[in-house]
């Protein structure tokens, strides 16, 4: 949809509005998506994602996601200091998410971890992990284009949800390192999670930026994507 | 979507159909809503709101929501006298509701009762019900800008969805104080629950407050917004 | 949606093709939908309802149910020659997919049927009949207005979805006379079908009535409708 | 939407994105469709169905499905040197799909294989998935038409959703001969599976032709889509 990417709204007031927008999209995302029940997982990330999309499009574009985010500072949608911003506020979101599952779920169980699952290795996980990121990144440019695309969020969220209907057995199915960091840093999310967290992310950054790879002859580099409303 | 929030039409016959919208969006919101099963909650409620604010949107602005309505009175959308008939409307209509479910259901339980479940504590649960109404009611402002967003209802109902689909358990995922106090006042929901049906009630008209806070810097005060068709 | 009851298109081809639409919209809703399993019932409907309106609002006005071509009948939207031409064709595609049920379904059981269930009387359940075809019908009206509103159909269809996932163990949501309709006359459906189909099928009529007596005054009367695409 | 179907942009460029966005649509369509569990298995096809049209149909108008290009091949909206292309790029992609699941799943089991079940026999099968990639077909011409219907892929995921809610026991539903060709090529599939798989790749380009020849009168020939963003 339109208002995606865009990085137009340079005065101090709308860039402040943006950086809270990618914070509480965030953590609102992850409060709803991270808590749900592993058989509500996939359904309930989807549609959440895609709420939070509609909620923020035309505020900060709608990012969400630093694999979103990296993409378009590779392409040239948004400045190094406002893609840095967001990357930091995504993360602060989902940190803040899972300081709240603390607070607000009846057994502070880590929730939302990501890890190889259901007999799949890790080497398998990362590669499911950077190819399902690369789809969603891919959507994200492919509806970012032109105005009034009003299903573009919806499109958003529906394909982590695809995705993490096959996918949550075997990886999770974060596709987002804000999703994958927030838990690890605050659960600690067991033995080996610092490597398994950092190549995850590596996967997801590595994802996001090859859909900016093949997304740029089709689309151009630089800031062209509409309004919304 | 546009039409969402409008004030327009103060001529005494619209002003009836938007208030007659009111009363009957909520009842059959409802009562379709209220007696799904609980594996069918969680969709069925996001589902029958969005079709809900699909059938009343261009009539009333399709509130459905004492939250929505609170909220679009901070912030100037809608006159005292409209907001105050909208939510007596509202409550009229989920009481309604829930005495259809005396006479419809094969046994008349007391269907969409809230209340904390799960393991959840009530101060737990009522934070559940604040965040998750700020989510809805801040949906609900982003969609009603500009014309023709005919995804908005859509992304208002999917809102409800993924929010159910997670605190269902915890909460009974009302996010709506109709909702809360219609089943309240008919079924009388058991020992404790005028306490709880107030306290629900209160965190939901937070929420919504809290979202016309965060919403009104964005999207400025007052009637703007556009028509649907 | 846009094309949505529209009566224009009244050359020789274009009226069978509008009569072709309706009948092989219904055949193949009623293939898909009521060869469901119990557990997918609701979303299968409510999805394959979207997706034939969407191949058919363009060439009929996207029907596909006696309640909305009534009401259409009853607000002037339709003609009395191509209203009841409509409710022929529909009725006959119904009765054609259960007829292919017959050669399809390894088990060639009754599906479809309709009646109570889960311990509602056939009072109960003719209401529930009523009240939801009402809002089924009061959708189709609200989304028909204006042009290009592509979400309709989806809308219609989720409709349909949210109230099967309620009313499916008290009624079998049919919601819609030709699917009463078809499986009762190709299968019998069992003691008391006879008397069960006349009062679905009377319910349903009667809500389509109300929803289009409801709707009059909102939007008029008469064509009016905008072209889709 | 728009965008589906076109066959503009014929420039060496162009072509050669379009035929990559063919291959690589297919290859994540199977990717993430193939592997869902049975239970998820129509949603998550449905879902991936919808975001790779969507992320596809700027660039190739989205066929991803011999099914849908032989019909356009019909039609004359596709060229016969991009018709053919298209479809070899569909399989090749299909099967890539399979050889990645040989790598990515923990127990390399053949998934994706197309052949009746559930007590269906293979005329029974082959009906069904004629009639329902026949439906499939006839969406995207329906939701092809005019500009910026963001709703079409949607449509066009959806309908294959509902299709699988229902065939999926009697069929496997794939509708698409790509997606029957890709894992009997790479898995062999079990006794029989080569007349199977033939007779259903026959039975859904017949279906596909059989939708291409009933919108031919409603939507003329020739290449008339319009662009989407």
């Amino acid at each position: 949809m339109a208002g995606l990417l865009r990085s137009e709204g340079r005065s101090g007031a709308k860039f402040a509005a943006a950086i809270s927008a990618e914070f509480f999209g965030v953590l609102f995302f992850a409060l709803i998506g991270a808590a749900a029940s592993y058989k509500n997982f996939a359904i309930a990330n989807g549609l959440a994602l895609a709420v939070l999309v509609y909620a923020t499009a035309n505020v900060s574009g709608g990012h969400l996601n630093p694999a979103v985010t990296v993409a378009a500072l590779a392409t040239g949608h948004v400045s190094v200091l406002r893609g840095l911003s967001y990357i930091a506020a995504q993360i602060g979101g989902a940190i803040a998410a899972s300081a709240l599952h603390l607070a607000l779920l009846p057994k502070a169980a880590a929730v939302g971890c990501s890890g190889p699952g259901g007999g799949a290795t890790l080497g398998q996980a990362i590669v499911w992990e950077l190819l399902l990121t690369a789809v969603l990144v891919t959507v994200v440019y492919a509806v970012a284009i032109g105005d009034k695309n009003f299903a573009g969020p919806a499109a958003i969220g529906i394909t982590l949800a695809a995705a993490a209907l096959t996918a949550l057995p075997y990886t999770g199915a974060a596709l987002n390192p804000a999703r994958t960091l927030g838990p690890a840093i605050v659960f600690g999310c067991g033995a080996g999670s610092v490597r398994t967290t950092l190549l995850y992310v590596l996967a997801q950054l590595l994802g996001g930026l090859a859909a900016g790879a093949a997304s740029w002859p089709l689309y151009g580099i630089g800031p062209h994507f509409g309004k919304w409303g």
